[in-house]
């Protein structure tokens, strides 16, 4: 019998290689000028684990998908919405900082104006290919579906926004876990939600009763992932980030750990997965690519 | 009889109080933390000359449109993309503006870093809104024209970063007419042009023939426009532009006057409001609230 670790890598590899691709034909259709090119391919390609399209792709996978292209644009446009974001809180007038996915950031690489020009044409491409007939074999496009992705993006990341700004409020203060996690649902969690959502859309059937469990998976999984990222900073080593760890405590920031404890810390985030899990069954054998991806995240190092 | 100069100031006029009360609107929908929120109504709420809305509103009013209501949606976005654009490009690591629109700039009254996140909300607020409700009282949408307008108004902020790019890539470089166009194209132009077209697909009859006029007319007001703001950089007080003026020839940036001299810019700049005001010869009287628009636009003076 293989594994649950082994088929878990499997299926995030999968979604790993397929974002690689649909990412490089997304972006090789983009006509760039130099430097500009050059810095969206670093932030875009250096790789990450590709959490929210393989969240998007799990969902969109739940049943026979005539829509599945419209997952694909998806899965495309969330993540590189979060590479935008990357390349914006990596700048000096944010957390600057020097290395991420273990090479040098791209204000490093290409210079300030750059990164945040990098960034900002990022988003704009985002909503350009949710709107593109990129992937779609039938060259048709069902508007109603994009319509409801890009609402479902554009909400995301202004939330991200938000989450951003009230982490930057808090540096330094003493905040509660409600405030904490009030933080996390709008820097992370939302972004996460979407990738679940703009699949979920694509989806024909059944998906209005489905969507307040997969909401509630979204919120767990997305908090999930926000206190093992807390956990991650402290007990690993930057080699292994691929960003410079200790970094939170450096800063004074607000995390799980420092609030709790880090045994408590790795207790909550135990629970978040189980809960994540739970909220699943829902789905019954239809989830199976989810609980992969839960389990994975869990047990991940970086 | 009433004057040119004075029906003029009243269509531009009816325009930025319907902007203004429609951007007030808009942004008061959302829920955003401080000093975000504050950043982000210095940054719309200031003013300037509201061209973009002013042309989408002129282009959706060329018939009787059942879908006003997402040209209106329109207008507040491209301008939103438009505000983002100012609070990005007057950062330190870009030109490093102090004022705009004879206030402090965004990152001088509140912070690089606040600066940066209110420029990034900004943009998905944009499509936030265009994908929203607002104004409509029917309560209905319909996708496909939300559609096409998030592809035109992605395409150009994508574009206009790109000419910010390539303007970057000129700054104290001898460069010919036809680069210095194609910046402006990008630059300045595509988002003009986004403007019309956002207007024009809420329009239902007619305008796929009158789209190539209308796209020429963008063409050539989005240029003429560029080129009355070189020439206003050296004749204008910064007073009266409420930005720092002669900031053009500081930086070595290539322009019009310096290209061609003062008065063969001049020239220059009337000769492109004359042929946009060609380009709309064949709308007949429809055109009229654009032309006056554009007679408005050659006798600014800031």
């Amino acid at each position: 019998m293989t594994s649950i670790s082994h088929v878990n890598a499997n299926v995030l590899q999968a979604a790993q290689e397929r974002i690689q691709q649909d990412l490089t034909t997304a972006l090789d259709a983009f006509d760039l000028p130099e430097p500009l090119k050059s810095a969206v391919y670093h932030t875009v390609m250096l790789g990450g684990k590709r959490v929210r399209p393989a969240l998007c792709y799990a969902v969109a996978s739940m049943e026979k998908n005539p829509n599945y292209a419209a997952a694909r644009r998806a899965a495309v446009a969330v993540e590189l919405i979060h590479c935008y974001s990357l390349a914006h809180d990596d700048l000096p007038c944010m957390d600057n900082d020097l290395l991420r996915r273990g090479q040098p950031t791209c204000h490093v690489a290409f210079g300030e104006d750059t990164a945040l020009l990098a960034g900002d044409i990022l988003q704009s491409m985002a909503f350009e290919v949710l709107g593109s007939r990129l992937f779609d074999q039938q060259n048709s496009v069902d508007a109603s579906i994009v319509l409801r992705q890009m609402q479902i993006l554009a909400t995301a990341s202004s939330k991200m926004v938000c989450g951003q700004v009230l982490d930057l409020q808090a540096e330094g203060k003493e905040i509660d876990q409600e405030q904490l996690e009030n933080i996390h649902r709008n820097k992370t969690g939302a972004l996460i939600q979407a990738a679940l959502m703009m699949g979920a859309v694509t989806l024909f059937s059944g998906m209005d009763q489905a969507i307040p469990h997969l909401r509630q998976f979204g919120q767990r999984i997305g908090l999930a992932f926000q206190v093992q990222d807390d956990i991650l900073d402290i007990i690993s080593s930057t080699e292994t980030l691929g960003k410079t760890a200790g970094k939170d405590q450096q800063v004074q920031k607000s995390t799980y750990p420092a609030l709790m404890g880090l045994d408590a810390a790795q207790n909550y985030a135990k629970n978040l997965h189980d809960q994540a899990l739970a909220s699943l069954d829902y789905f019954g054998d239809a989830a199976i690519e989810l609980q992969q991806i839960v389990q994975f995240l869990l047990s991940r190092k970086s």
